[in-house]
């Protein structure tokens, strides 16, 4: 099985595909469009996408692409992100003069920076897995990248400083993706034997009227379901009209989901279930 | 008047303070604490801060700053991005060998640099306006950076090639910040004439029952109150917990509106009121 994920060997993203599918072979691809892409062409058998972070909010561009393609939800993870301080082998921490990292993860760990190398320069990078490889190729003992524990076994570079961001709630949303034409067995029995599977919708509202969330949102509360996320997204060009995405507990062919998603195109102009899922752990970085 | 934003001059938040305070001092801070921090402080009278990205989402960082400091919401804008190709006076586009950017704005113009500019570098900057003055200072016309207009006229720039991000559909709400004690006469006018005033409000999930978001919306539905926005947030280390990012029609204190956040109170653990403005202009870049 090969999984396909966004950015370079050992970036957190990798850690997801780990985790998800610890068989598989991790794919990496430069862009989002070349992971979902990668799998709707059968050059990969899933993806692994992330959809939200706790700082920094859901990844509309995945969102975008869940829309723009025909690939399913089939499981997801919770992945805490911890940062390491990564350094060539000898080097020290007393030595560093520059760090490289992507500007988040420099800005998560601008505390540390500040407090124990306040003289070292901040240097942006495209990733963070990619700083720690930059860092390895050069073999300077001064520079160092704020990257993956994965990413220092990857590139064979030394763990400088340990957890080294300011925010512990640092945790990032990954979804397992699959092409709608081959939700396996596996990925059913995954759902058919949690407690807790999960549905992931997308909507757009009928027409701007006082109340129109709420008579979508009483579709679910009718019928005593759940919901996990709601967030209204403004359709730019259309002032007023909004698509919301919404995470409900139970699986689409429930009757009771069914029923409310039968009701829930009545009220909005369109619905797309993007899948059926199993409530993800949470996993360490 | 001074008025505090993230970033450097040229930046586009820059744009967001002369589009709202046209006579007003912009005063550049290098974090978004330091923005809170300024207007708290005194030293600044006004602050102007993105909160949410069509492309990319809300900005959690300025929720929960806006939590943590008694600022409130006195106006917004939506400033429409639009990214130009700087490069110094007398480049070429045809001899750019590196691109200058921060890593978002990069990604956004990748199908123009690929196609106009397939063997030029993209290299990752921290922000739009730092990489327009790094290429100014260095003088050299093999570099070209991305970033506003502003920063063109600022750093005394030419552009190279205008508009060329990918997706025309970029846009970033900023909102204007006052201390609490100081929202003034003409800020509280500007709600008064606008036929369309709104109030942002964060509350907390008392209880994570079925239904428990629905009974909070019913308090607004109930008295014909449109909502803008509803986005929630996981509390994190506190599984099933939530936080509500909403958007109202109308002020804080009209009676309706009095009643529903008195209702809200009922069946919500907290309810923040962020402020009461007019609904803003969508301003180009």
């Amino acid at each position: 099985m090969r999984v396909a994920f966004q950015g370079e060997t050992g970036a957190y993203s990798e850690e997801a595909v780990r985790s998800l599918y610890p068989q598989a072979e991790a794919v990496p691809c430069p862009e989002f469009d070349a992971v979902f892409a990668a799998v709707e062409s059968g050059s990969c058998d899933r993806a692994v996408v992330p959809i939200e972070n706790s700082l920094h909010g859901s990844v509309h561009q995945n969102y975008d692409l869940l829309r723009d393609h025909t690939l399913r939800i089939v499981g997801e993870a919770q992945l805490r992100i911890r940062h390491q301080l990564l350094g060539v082998p000898g080097a020290a921490l007393t030595q560093i003069t520059a760090v490289h990292s992507h500007p988040q993860a420099l800005g998560q760990c601008r505390e540390f920076i500040r407090t124990h190398l306040p003289n070292a320069r901040a240097v942006p990078a495209y990733d963070t897995a990619g700083s720690a490889r930059d860092i390895a190729r050069s073999g300077n003992r001064e520079h160092a990248a704020i990257a993956s524990r994965r990413a220092a076994r990857e590139y064979g570079l030394d763990i400088l400083a340990e957890n080294v961001e300011s925010n512990t709630e640092n945790y990032t949303r990954f979804l397992a993706l699959a092409p709608a034409t081959d939700v396996s067995v596996r990925d059913l029995a995954a759902v058919a034997t949690t407690g807790s599977p999960k549905t992931s919708i997308v909507y757009a509202q009928a027409e701007n009227v006082p109340g129109s969330l709420f008579k979508s949102l009483a579709v679910f509360a009718l019928r005593d379901i759940d919901l996990f996320k709601i967030e209204s997204r403004p359709l730019v060009g259309s002032p007023g009209k909004y698509l919301f995405y919404l995470d409900l507990a139970g699986r689409a062919d429930d009757e009771q989901v069914r029923n409310a998603l039968h009701h829930l195109g009545e009220v909005a102009a369109s619905v797309t279930v993007l899948g059926t899922y199993a409530e993800g752990p949470v996993i360490g970085s």
